[in-house]
């Protein structure tokens, strides 16, 4: 069984970030050949990659994205714009390179994969019943784990696809976060469904005690994507694997494991802000500033695909530049 | 001589917006494989491109940044943390392929250039005196101009460099904005030298008349880069070529073009919004809402190289993305 316990002991065995190298880009930044500080977060950025990479020359050279993709029980509520096959239809533009973030990542050049962790195989109704079995989670826990552990990547991209899953993401940051009003469009939804949405979130977080453990949280409440994240966010840091986040789904993967252990996402930055409003709360509670704050909310991982450049831009403007002594003594 | 009534001429021989592309453009974006609207700011940003672009289907092959430098008189004035010297040894910097918006330009898949429209030569001491004569101003106009009349692209970037240059900003925005707060640390100045930029600005813009025409104030308070970027900016203009702006200085040239004639700068997007105050007031009356905002106060155009990726990707996912009817069929 996957619990909170056994995350924040697998965490702990996770190496530390490599301070000396964070020191020495610090270092170098300072004298490199512009006015200091003037690159501020984008500083900050390859600062935290040194750190997570373990080197004073962070590069990213095969960046890759990777989509969770599941069906949810709650999506026959009609808090969706869209019909679940939808999710199934988007596992074949993935795999078509037709998607929208297949489109992004040829422009960023990186790879793209989905990984089918429930397709067509939906969860509970998380307005009446655990979106998953113990089993089932674990399952999928281990699936996000071993969809990471052969990858051979210097940048990790998570994202996800699933309709329904911004509910399940709203009662998972709602539950944790004590929040009453972590509901936005999603997929785009309004009115009378909008309301609907509300009502089904309310209800699943009523369901679940708010005292309840992150982890199991993530089981009653989020989904088999949601649950392949977690993990994928777990092996990522046991291999220092530097990770961009993407929206607010995957936010609310990141909380359940952000909460269950100190240091557990240290390995990660938040890409973008997107317009779902219990995105912005889930990242004040994760403390991350986002790099980009576009409104959008497609998820598949294309907000951090977007933010993907200014990461390889941060670091060859550390690696390619020159300090002020490099370059007046060429 | 140049001022605002010849500026404002030019301007009326400008082609429109091809709306009619832009229509084109927003039907596809209607149908596109994901929720409608989802991707917010990146469809505008491909409507408005496909505007400038005068087609239905904007793409962006051959970006290209243009980076006006020049010196100061003011800078003899303490109000930089560096000596004007540096502005030469950019231009170095810049033709060697090693300064920060270089690095940047490899990741983006953009090429760079620098013209020289005054280094070595300052202008006048603008908190006593005009920056520039009227042939003088003149002849930064042309120059900017003539750089941007040979160009085959279809995307440029207009940056700048010159030691002194956010004093320079800060006067123009000050002036033509009616601030008396639009004085930031540029490269990093603090304390006392800080409260001596504070000061030159304000002696500066008490010698011009608020009811100065823009481009007048950009003769007395600007810089030959500044005169500079206004003729790329009108010659972009006329030539359909979009543009994305830099940071706080190309801001003070655009707003005297775009206060002196309506239009002037539809081909324009804002790429960031920098850490200099003034940027932010010269944005807001621009009416327009930057893709970044990273803290960044580095000039060079670097700030539109960081978005440049965007633009890209936002060309992408309506050219490489199929209709929901497109993907079903096939």
């Amino acid at each position: 069984m996957v619990n909170g316990a056994i995350v924040a002991d697998l965490i702990c065995t996770a190496p530390p970030l490599d301070v000396r190298s964070q020191s020495a880009v610090q270092a170098r930044i300072d004298d490199i050949l512009r006015p200091t500080g003037a690159l501020a977060r984008l500083d900050e950025l390859v600062v935290w990659l040194a750190g997570v990479q373990a080197t004073p020359r962070p590069a990213i050279t095969a960046p890759t994205a990777m989509i969770f993709a599941a069906d949810h029980g709650v999506a026959a509520e009609g808090v969706s714009a869209y019909p679940a096959e939808v999710t199934a239809s988007m596992m074949r533009a993935f795999d078509e390179g037709v998607s929208s973030i297949s489109a992004m990542a040829r422009v960023a050049g990186a790879t793209v994969s989905a990984v089918d962790v429930g397709v067509g195989l939906p969860t509970g109704n998380i307005a009446v019943e655990a979106a998953m079995s113990h089993d089932r989670f674990e399952e999928a826990f281990i699936a996000g784990r071993d969809a990471i552990a052969p990858l051979d990547t210097d940048l990790l991209i998570i994202g996800e696809m699933g309709i329904g899953n911004t509910t399940a993401a709203a009662a998972v940051v709602g539950c944790l976060l004590g929040l009453d009003d972590s509901v936005g469009a999603g997929t785009g939804v309004s009115g009378a469904a909008l309301a609907r949405k509300r009502l089904i979130v309310a209800e699943a977080v009523a369901r679940v005690d708010s005292q309840t453990e992150p982890i199991e949280v993530l089981r009653q409440l989020g989904g088999l994507e949601l649950a392949a994240m977690a993990g994928a966010l777990v092996e990522s840091r046991l291999r220092s694997i530097p990770v961009l986040l993407d929206g607010f789904v995957v936010s609310a993967a990141a909380l359940a494991v952000a909460r269950s252990a100190p240091d557990a996402l240290v390995h990660c930055w938040a890409a973008h802000r997107s317009r779902e409003p219990g995105h912005a709360a889930a990242l004040e509670a994760l403390d991350m500033t986002p790099l980009l704050e576009l409104d959008m909310a497609l998820g598949e991982g294309s907000g951090a695909m977007a933010a993907l450049p200014l990461v390889k831009m941060a670091c060859a403007l550390v690696s390619e530049v020159p300090t002020f002594a490099e370059f007046f003594a060429s």
